[in-house]
C-alpha cells in the first residue's frame, strides 16, 4: 500500500503505537486538536487517519468523547424470562397472497412511506453513492464484459472479513461469498442444508421473508416461541428438537424482527451446544446487529466451534436497500453456496462492489453507523414516549437495544389485519402481528418502526392508529380495556439489567408449558 | 412530456410525418444537414432526435447511408439442412467440477482475458456509466430505504416493452420483470413451469449455463441435436417428444452460443406448433438477438399464439455483464415468478434501472447496439480469414449472421478438454466443445468468440493455439489429416442464401436417423 499521502503516514503511526501498546485498551488517544498539533496536519487529515483506524477495528469513536482503543470483549447480558406462545407443532408453510401484498409495502419499515421522499439525502449515503459513482468512472477498458468473480469482489470480502474479526470472529474473506441482501443469503443457506420436506424451526414472532422462502423451498415449518427481549425460547426449541427431526433452525440473535431481541451470550452457548447434540445446522440472521445502541454484540457464529452456523448478512438495514449486496459464510457448505449462486445469477455488480469496499476502507461505513446508531436511538425512545402518552393503559411494548423496531401488543381485542386495510384506505401502512407468524398468531400485535422521527406527520399519523385502532375495538379514545397486566408484567419499566423485563403474551403462565407429545 | 427542448419539438414534428406517412416504410429520411437547413437547427440537436426517434423504433440507422422508415416485418430465412448428432436419451444432468471451472474462466469469451483491461474504454459504455452515476446522485431523500418493487422498475420495463413491440411482439410493461440477468431469467422460468425429474430438451451443442441449472433443480436433459446453421433440429425434438414426456424445450432461435446459428421463422412456427400439440412450454434465451449484423429478427415470442413461451433476456451481451440485468416475460407464470423473485432476493438496484432506463430512453442504447453489430461483423470476418489461413484443411467452422461466437469442429481427433489444460499453463482461455454437451460430445470441437479483434496478440494466440493442437494430436504443423469432406460439407463456402451451409459432424448420413425407439 502507498504511503504518500499525509492521514496513511498518521495511520501508521499511530498503528505501531497501538502494537507498541502505547494505549490500554478502553484508554482514551490523543484528542484530534493534540494530534493536529504534535503532527503538524489538518483537522481533516487527523480524521481521516482516525476514521480508517476505526475501519480497521484497533479503536472506536465515542460520541462527544473522542476516540478510544478498542476493548475485544463483547458485552455480556444476564439471561432473562421468557415469553408464552402457542406450543410449536410441525406445517406446511403457506404464507397468503394478502401476507405478500403487506410485505411490500410494509418492507420500507414506515407508517408514511410516501413522506420519504421529501426527506433531506444522508450524508452517509451521499459519499456511498459518490464513491460508487467513482467507482464507475474509473471502469478500466473493457472490464464491462467481464463477470465479476462468483464469490463476489476480494477487496469487499476482505473489508467484511475485518469487520467480523474485530467482532471476534475467526473468519476470512475466502470463506464469505457475496449475495444479492441477506434474503438472498437465507434462500441459498436454506437451499444448501435442507432438502424438500425437512423441518426448519423459527423465531415466532419472527422474519416474514423466512416463512415466505421455506413456502417455495417446500420446507416444513416449527414455530417457536420467541421473548420479545431474549429471543428464542431454547427449552421449546430442545422440547421440539426432542419430538421432531429439525433439520435447521432459523435465528436473528441480535436485535430481530419484529420485536428488536437481543440474545444473552450464555443462552447463544446452549442454542449451540442444543444444536450439536440434536444435530441441526443454525442460520444466523445477522441483518441488524451492527445496529446496537449502546454497543455491538458478537454473532453468534463467533462461538462456534464445530461449523453448526451459517451467517447471513446484508448492508439493506445499516445502509441501503437499494444497493442489494448482502454476505454468507457457509463452512462446509461454502463450495455449494457458491456454486448455486453462479448457476442461478453469474456474479454480483463489481463496480458497486468496488464502490462500497472503497466506502468501508475508508472509514465513511463506521462513521454512518455511528451517527445512525444515535439516530435510532432517539427515535426510539420517542416513539416510546408517544405510546406511553397515546395509550397509558392497555398497550405492552418491547424496549430494544438495537435495530429498527419495536414489538407492540394491546390488550382489547384487536383484529391487525382488519385494521391493515383500514389504515391503508388512510394511508398508513402498518405491520400486523400475523405477518410474523406462519399459523397466524398475534392478531393483537403490530411491529412499529422508528426509523423515521416520530414528528409531524408521522405524530399525526400515530393519533390516526389510535383513532383507527379505538373505532375497529368499539372503544373511546380513552382506553375502556384498562390494563389488566399489573406493574411486574409490563415491560414499560423495563430497563438494562432489570430481571421484570416479561411481555405478557395473555392470561398465561409464567413459564412455558411443554409441546403436546 | 416536455416539449422544452429543441430536439423533443422536432421528435415530434418527425412523429407527425412519419404518422402521415410522409415517407413509406423503407424510405430514407431527409438528411441531418437537410434538417438542420430546415429547422434551423444544430447538428447535435438534430442527430439527438433521430436517435430517440430510433430508440422507439419508427426509423433505423443504417451505416454510412442516414435514417429509413423502419420496416416491421423481419427478414426471413430460407430452412436449411441440419447436423447429425448423438440420438438424444433422457439422463440426470451432472455437470463436472472442471466444467464448473471452465466456465467461470471461460464466461469472458476472450482467449485473452487478462488483456482486456488494457483496452479503451467503450464510448457506449462510458456514457452509460455517466447515466447510471447521475441516477445515484439524484437519489432523492431516504429512498435508499425503500427497496425497488419485485417486478422492477417501471420505466425501464416500459423501454423493454417498447423495443419488444418494434420488433413485432405485443407484449407490455406489465408483462415484464426485471432480474439480475438472463441466468437467473432462466432459472426463474425452469423454477416455475418444472418439477423435480421433469424432462427438459435443450439444443446439443447448446449454452452450458442451462445444464448447469437443470443439474441445480435436478431435472433431467434430452439433448436435441442443433445444426450450427439454423439451431435445434425439429425432426429430433418431434420424435423425441413422442416417446419422452418432455415437459419443457429451452431454445436460443437468435445466434446461439456457441454456434451462432439463426432458426428461420418457418422453422419457429413448427417448433410452436410442436409445443402446442405435445403440451410443453417453450423458454426462449433471447440473449443474442440483438446482435444481429445485418438485420434483427423478431423473437419467437413474437409468433406465440398460446402463451407457450417463456421469454428470457439480459443487456449482459450487448452492453455490460456487470449490470447483472435481465428481464423475464412468463405470461401464464408471471405472478408465480415475480413472488419468486421476491422470496429470493426481495428487489433488484433501482438506481442502475434508472441510470439505464435514462440511456435507453435517450437512444444511446441504440446507437451503442449500431456500432457493436458492426464491430462484431468486422471481428468475425477477421477471425474467420485467420481461420482459413492458419487451417486451410481439416477445420470446419459455422459463419453467423450475429452473435458473439462461432463454432469450430476439428477433423483430426482432438480431445479439447485436454487442450483446455494445456491452454491454460500457455494463459490462453478457450471453451471445449464437451462444455456445451450434457454427455460430453463435441470433443473435437471449440466455441471460438469475436468479441475481441483478431489482431496482435491475439493473433499470436491462436498462432499458439494451433501449436498446441498440433502437439495433442502428433502432427506437423500444416494439417496431416487432410480433409476428407467434399466442398459440400464445408461451411466455410457458406454464405447467405446459399443451400450448401451444412457443417458434417463426421463420416454420418446427410439426414438426421430416428432416437431408439
Amino acid at each position: 500500500m502507498s504511503t504518500d499521502h499525509a492521514y496513511q503516514r498518521l495511520q501508521y503511526l499511530l498503528l505501531q503505537e497501538l502494537d507498541q501498546q502505547r494505549w490500554k485498551p478502553g484508554q482514551r488517544l490523543p484528542s484530534i486538536r493534540q494530534l493536529c498539533q504534535q503532527h503538524g496536519l489538518s483537522k481533516a487529515t487527523v480524521l481521516h487517519a482516525l476514521q480508517r483506524l476505526e475501519a480497521s477495528g484497533r479503536i472506536e469513536a465515542r460520541s462527544r468523547s473522542g476516540y478510544f482503543v478498542r476493548q475485544n470483549t463483547p458485552a455480556e447480558l444476564t439471561p432473562l424470562p421468557l415469553r408464552q406462545a402457542q406450543p410449536p407443532t410441525p406445517a406446511p408453510v403457506n404464507v397468503s397472497e394478502l401476507l405478500a401484498d403487506i410485505m411490500q409495502r410494509g418492507a420500507a419499515f414506515d407508517l408514511l412511506p410516501r413522506e420519504l421522499q421529501q426527506q433531506q439525502s444522508i450524508p452517509g449515503i451521499q459519499i456511498l453513492n459518490r464513491s460508487i459513482g467513482r467507482a464507475l468512472r474509473q471502469q478500466q477498458g473493457v472490464t464491462h464484459l467481464h463477470y465479476d468473480e462468483p464469490a463476489g469482489y476480494w477487496p469487499l470480502r476482505q473489508q467484511l472479513a475485518l469487520r467480523y474479526q474485530n467482532d471476534g470472529c475467526a473468519l476470512t474473506a475466502e470463506d464469505l461469498c457475496i449475495t444479492s441482501g441477506c434474503q438472498h443469503a437465507l434462500f441459498l443457506a436454506l437451499k444448501a442444508c435442507c432438502n424438500k420436506g425437512d423441518l426448519v424451526a423459527v423465531e415466532s414472532p419472527g422474519f416474514y421473508g423466512v416463512l415466505q422462502l421455506l413456502e417455495q423451498l417446500e420446507l416444513r415449518v416449527l414455530e417457536i416461541p420467541a421473548s420479545p427481549v431474549t429471543g428464542m425460547d431454547l427449552e421449546w426449541l430442545e422440547k421440539a428438537a426432542r419430538q421432531w427431526p429439525i433439520r435447521a433452525c432459523v435465528v436473528t440473535p441480535a436485535f430481530a424482527t419484529p420485536t428488536g431481541s437481543l440474545m444473552p451470550v450464555e443462552q447463544q452457548k446452549k442454542l449451540l451446544q442444543l444444536a450439536e447434540q440434536m444435530d441441526f445446522t443454525l442460520i444466523e440472521d445477522d441483518i441488524y446487529r451492527e445496529l446496537g445502541f449502546y454497543s455491538r454484540p458478537s454473532p453468534l457464529k463467533a462461538l462456534d466451534q464445530q461449523g453448526r452456523v451459517i451467517l447471513c448478512g446484508s448492508f439493506s438495514k445499516t445502509l441501503s436497500r437499494d444497493l442489494r449486496l448482502g454476505w454468507i459464510h457457509a463452512g462446509r457448505w461454502q463450495s455449494q453456496v457458491v456454486r448455486l449462486k453462479l448457476v442461478t445469477q453469474l456474479a454480483s455488480s463489481r463496480f458497486v462492489q468496488q464502490g462500497l469496499a472503497a466506502y468501508l476502507e475508508d472509514g465513511h461505513y463506521d462513521r454512518h453507523l455511528r451517527q445512525r446508531c444515535i439516530t435510532l436511538q432517539q427515535q426510539s425512545e420517542q416513539l416510546m414516549q408517544e405510546l406511553e402518552t397515546l395509550w397509558p393503559q392497555g398497550l405492552h411494548f418491547s424496549r430494544p437495544q438495537g435495530g429498527l423496531c419495536l414489538w407492540a401488543e394491546w390488550q382489547q381485542p384487536l383484529d391487525s389485519l382488519q385494521l391493515y386495510h383500514q389504515a391503508l384506505q388512510a394511508s398508513l401502512v402498518i405491520t400486523p402481528g400475523p405477518l410474523f407468524s406462519a399459523s397466524g398468531q398475534f392478531g393483537q400485535a403490530l411491529r412499529l418502526s422508528f426509523t423515521q422521527p416520530c414528528t409531524g406527520k408521522r405524530y399525526q399519523a400515530l393519533q390516526d392508529l389510535r383513532k383507527l385502532i379505538n373505532e375497529l375495538s368499539g372503544t373511546p379514545a380513552s382506553g375502556r380495556f384498562a390494563s389488566t397486566t399489573t406493574a411486574r408484567q409490563s415491560v414499560r419499566g423495563f430497563c438494562e439489567g432489570s430481571a421484570e423485563r416479561r411481555l405478557s403474551g395473555g392470561a398465561g403462565s409464567s413459564h412455558p408449558t411443554a409441546p403436546q407429545d
